[in-house]
């Protein structure tokens, strides 16, 4: 399958917000309302301002198939390198399955390579086993506890 | 203990190393070179040129006691929320037992309120028993795995 890597478009805001929702833990917190929440709209802005941030789509001729956040970060330690963090993949529900995951997450390291990064690293819910699973085969180590404080939500 | 809590000033960075080195994963990466290895150097610059990211350190009196990172990152997940991500958090050998550290944690917490985060999230070495054991008696669950993939060490 031919696969374009690109920075999401506004018009396809609700489309990513669907396919944020479209899972067991992403339907819990997330808000499908029609016109899009403004906690959407406010954070698509934000992150296409930041030169460290960039919200990625995957896309099969005219159909978003997959979607990612990097951020990448300067760091002191490990002599002051660059990381790239990756949230929020997610395969569109009708695309699972091809192999799709790992292209989209090829993508993310060669986009970290470009940057310089010595260090991908991302958290995945340890409820998401397939996930887990899927990370430990493309290389990634779980050395390290995933620790979250909630402290409220916004809007 | 009276402690101060501000930005990281670059004629601290050679003892900021220090105590990130002072460490038993830092002694493996960090490089104690004097005049300080232009990594660090370069870093500490995009650490302050970013409006995102924020280099702290816990001072008491005129002795430096603690440090960690702070960055920003606007998210579309979690109907389009901010998350402080915690990284790099040392308390200097000298000052450790005294619980320096649950007040380092809480500043970022602040730091994190403040910035209307939702989240404050950190992973931390699944051999850093103590630090996984601070970090649950501070109220974060490890609810994710934390992955890291290596690619090479800059310079």
């Amino acid at each position: 399958m031919e696969l374009n890597f690109r920075p999401a478009r506004l018009s396809e805001l609700p489309e990513l917000v669907r396919m944020l929702a479209d899972d067991e833990l992403g339907e819990l917190r997330e808000d499908l309302s029609d016109p899009v929440n403004s906690g959407y709209l406010q954070a698509f802005a934000e992150i296409g301002q930041d030169p460290n941030n960039m919200l990625i789509v995957a896309e099969s001729g005219q159909k978003l198939v997959g979607m990612m956040q990097l951020t990448f970060i300067p760091y002191l330690t490990y002599r002051g390198a660059w990381r790239c963090l990756v949230e929020g993949v997610r395969i569109h529900r009708d695309s699972r399955g091809r192999g799709l995951g790992g292209r989209l997450i090829n993508h993310a390291i060669d986009r970290a390579r470009e940057r310089q990064c010595a260090i991908v690293q991302l958290t995945s819910n340890k409820n998401r086993k397939d996930a887990l699973r899927f990370y430990r085969q493309h290389g990634f180590k779980d050395s390290h506890e995933g620790f979250k404080l909630q402290l409220e939500y916004p809007g």
